[in-house]
């Protein structure tokens, strides 16, 4: 077998290494590294600045429920915006509702975009649907101009370094607030509590300042190697553990269901005190 | 920052490494290479055969969920048998049922049990408690020979690679089904169902051969760095989804709460569908 590693570091005190099939794409962007490479263990994966963002094996955990959790406790989403994101996995999981009639992403770098269409089809394979508008530009700047309303914003970073830091400031998350209908509501990922336990807890008081109601739920993704990972919800009216009454379970999904939404939202004690 | 790292093999496409404070202690034992390592990200860790089995940071997420499931949907245990669990961790939550009368613990190798002692106090205090035995014994040996009957079996083993493999053979389930009383459960450590998917599955098909009801639970432990984690109980009489009637909540837990009982039980799609 080749001796061919990918070294990931996640803190200074813990890293990740992969054996490496092949690179298949690396290239400095206008706004960061990124590669395109073949684990034996988890597939393609695209990593940017050093960090595997999805791998093929598992990327399904984080779509799903960044995405469905959200849109279904949301009775009739059917303006959607996705900031980040760009390889397409969110897309593909929010267009499975049939409710949907518009999807605005809005990706700053178009490298992740055209990358993700060669070496990810799965996934960029939302980028094909008639519904979809792909924005090249910046997230904020976007909220800051546009003129929609959206009833469901989903907030796919990367992790708070360098351009994504502001995607979780309190001013962020005031102007997602205004370009959201009466019963809209914010969908964010939200690093692991254990990890990234500060930006974990920020994003909750941040969202807090802004939506009357906001929720956690959890989902173990392997790739991100870090325990439990979250997704923070900010609701104006509907409460995101509920699912709405009329929704249809939406077939060949691998970790979502209506139970797994349930239990999603319910926290080990030691991640509820940190929310205190 | 010194720059003394610990390599931990998980699969033989992947692996993490982990900043170390300090080599606390190394030796072989008659079993295996022990070692307590102090690393920077999760405090002092035992390592078996150059794997983690449990840090000071996370060890509550994996000792309360092992114990406590179980524990709490049997009404009455009051003889509890843990077959490996050498650190003290998962005796230390079962001995906080005040129903529970005895506690026997089988571990093989005495060097994990006095090196606890000496190196990881917080999980090693149950040995101090009047109500446990300790036999450096072979658990298999053990439970083939005792003449007692247990309310409730704990397996705490390693991974299935050398001695431990025999711990998750039907004919072992068959030996502790038989040393059961006729209420009596067994709760094993059953690995991830991402990367040991096999053993996760031979669990389960195992126990379900001698045990009339068999689920499975849930946790995160980001010490395994394997996505969801992985616990399996085999019951003759108790719903091990439900908590019996009487019971107290138990102060001070971290992970586990009534709510984290029912929510564990819960799969993923694609976990469900590893079992049917």
């Amino acid at each position: 077998m080749n001796q061919l590693w990918f070294y990931e570091k996640h803190t200074s005190g813990y890293g990740v290494h992969w054996r490496v099939n092949q690179v298949l794409h690396a290239e400095k962007t206008k706004y960061q590294e990124l590669a395109i490479i073949d684990t034996v263990e988890c597939g393609k994966t695209l990593v940017l600045d050093g960090n595997i963002q999805v791998s093929e094996m598992d990327e399904f955990i984080y779509h799903e429920m960044i995405a469905h959790t959200a849109m279904n406790s949301h009775p009739h989403p059917e303006k959607v915006l996705i900031i980040g994101g760009g390889d397409g996995g969110t897309a593909r999981e929010v267009l499975k509702h049939d409710t949907v009639l518009q999807v605005d992403l809005v990706e700053i770098d178009s490298r992740v975009v055209e990358n993700s269409k060669i070496y990810l089809p799965t996934m960029a394979c939302s980028f094909q649907d008639p519904r979809l508008n792909l924005y090249i530009e910046d997230g904020i700047k976007f909220v800051q101009n546009t003129k929609e309303y959206y009833d469901m914003v989903i907030i796919d970073s990367s992790d708070p370094i360098g351009p994504a830091v502001q995607l979780y400031s309190k001013e962020f998350y005031l102007d997602v607030h205004n370009r959201l209908n009466t019963d809209g509501m914010i969908a964010v990922q939200s690093e692991s509590p254990i990890f990234y336990q500060d930006v974990f807890v920020n994003v909750f008081e941040n969202l807090s300042s802004v939506f009357d109601t906001v929720k956690v739920c959890l989902a173990p993704v392997m790739t991100y190697t870090a325990g439990p990972w979250s997704f923070t919800v900010g609701s104006k009216k509907w409460d995101p553990e509920r699912i709405a009454g009329d929704k249809k379970q939406i077939n060949g999904l691998k970790y979502y269901n209506e139970y797994v939404h349930k239990g999603a939202f319910i926290l080990p004690q030691f991640i509820k005190e940190m929310l205190r």
